[in-house]
């Protein structure tokens, strides 16, 4: 099969007649109708050894290159609704691809995203995906934070950073592991409960502390964390400095505490300051999250 | 510098207040501001290797990122507007980073692009550039082609496939082979005139034979080609199959020919059949256009 017989082959579900959708894949842009509403529009790329292994599964490399676009769009307390994919690969594998879709739409149609457009290249394995999605007026952003309010993650942290480690160490991966690390749940739903009623928002690819400080920055806040409260596997140094886990981390008031509208678990507070992370007793964490330099 | 020291010293130009965008750079996503128009989507890779060779200046390779994009919205008759840019690079070397970006905003400002987002990730040197742009009621479809319809080009073909030959062969291209095959000019200004008059339009990045018979296809009718008309650089080989030149191949009513909007030559006509391309005699002509795989 060539370029364009892959493409019509394993990615051109037809889509004609989709809800906001003029035109879909197939020309050299696809068109979305006018919408009343705000796009937001995010990008995110998996290279193969450097976020995952060499002989990782096609079909969850397909699942996690859109489940980390869908979590940003969570992130936004807004609502995904198409994909683009530009995807490189060595060769013309067509069980690899076909798997990779497999994967892939597995979790787009979970969510009721259209894949309306893309590239095939040939190079090095690596998969970046566009997502579009809408929003309503109260789209959530890291500069909202607040003294005084306090800060919340949705679920446990470190899985997917312990899962990494054994990666590195040939170790085999259990099923939690396998499933935290390749197929995280991105909080869709949850993001846009919360838009109702937080102060800001972010997700947590790249650590805890990291991604905390990216509000702390764009708030002019610090942040005093309740390390004995944050729910960590394996460790703690991996919950606060691993990432990938794709929990959201949000503040919000302590007058709308009560209306919190899912699960979420209360780590510690925002304070005044310039950006900094403390603990409980007021000393500083260093932040050694997850870079690619 | 770390990732986000690179991105927002090389990438994250001031964009506070622009037209038609409610949050920039530096979130999980950009929201863009409802518009009454319907927006146009496409993405694009350029790999080393593949696309442009190692050693390729880092100016020209952000420059031909960029352009390799306009050239879809241009083929769409759709205005360009906002770009995101998945950039994958071995290591953070800051001159080539910064060379980068001068060649992509030189683009970018040219066509009043913003850089509203993106990923800056470790990896083999990959660049896949989003695109959106808006688009009249007017825009441009491969589908449209009719019988009778004459088919024109926007401008000379083959040039790029010619400097790929020499790049192949290592000999040194010239300004003019530099140009063509480096910083095509997208044909946005001349993709927004014709949308007024013609009935179907594709950019040729894969050979004029090969897009071409993607119009041939979506519009179910052949073509027959006047093989001397084709206005060439290099050889008439390079003409029809090499890629890259970036021109407009379009399709125009009889009746509209007298209205033609901006400089291009006729080089055929649309006929019956099944998306065959044939020359004057009739004997089909065969696409060995550039393919992936």
């Amino acid at each position: 099969m060539n370029e364009f017989e892959i493409i019509q082959h394993y990615f051109q579900k037809s889509i004609v007649g989709a809800r906001g959708l003029i035109l879909g894949p197939g020309d050299d842009a696809a068109i979305l109708a006018p919408s009343a509403k705000a796009r937001v529009v995010c990008v995110d790329t998996l290279n193969e050894n450097i976020h995952f292994p060499s002989g990782a599964l096609a079909a969850d490399i397909g699942y996690k290159s859109l489940a980390v676009n869908l979590s940003d769009i969570a992130a936004m307390g807004a609502t995904p609704q198409f994909a683009l994919l530009a995807l490189s690969i060595p060769n013309a594998d067509e069980k690899w691809v076909s798997e990779f879709a497999r994967g892939f739409f597995e979790l787009a149609d979970q969510y009721q995203v259209l894949l309306i457009g893309g590239d095939l290249t040939r190079g090095p394995l690596s998969i970046s995906v566009t997502l579009i999605g809408e929003a309503e007026k109260n789209y959530l952003t890291r500069s909202g934070a607040k003294v005084g309010d306090k800060i919340y993650v949705t679920g446990k942290l470190g899985a997917a950073g312990l899962a990494l480690q054994y990666i590195k160490e040939n170790k085999p991966l259990d099923d939690y592991l396998q499933q935290r690390f390749y197929r995280p749940k991105p909080r869709v739903k949850e993001g846009l409960q919360l838009a109702q009623c937080v102060s800001s928002c972010i997700d947590i690819s790249d650590g805890l502390l990291g991604d905390l400080s990216h509000i702390l920055q764009q708030s002019q806040v610090a942040a005093r964390l309740d390390l004995e409260k944050i729910p960590f596997d394996g460790s703690l140094s991996l919950a606060l400095n691993a990432g990938e886990d794709y929990e959201l981390c949000f503040t919000v008031a302590p007058e709308n505490v009560a209306q919190l509208p899912c699960a979420a678990i209360c780590i510690g507070e925002i304070v005044a300051g310039d950006a900094k992370i403390m603990d409980e007793n007021g000393q500083p964490l260093e932040i050694q999250s997850f870079q690619h330099f």
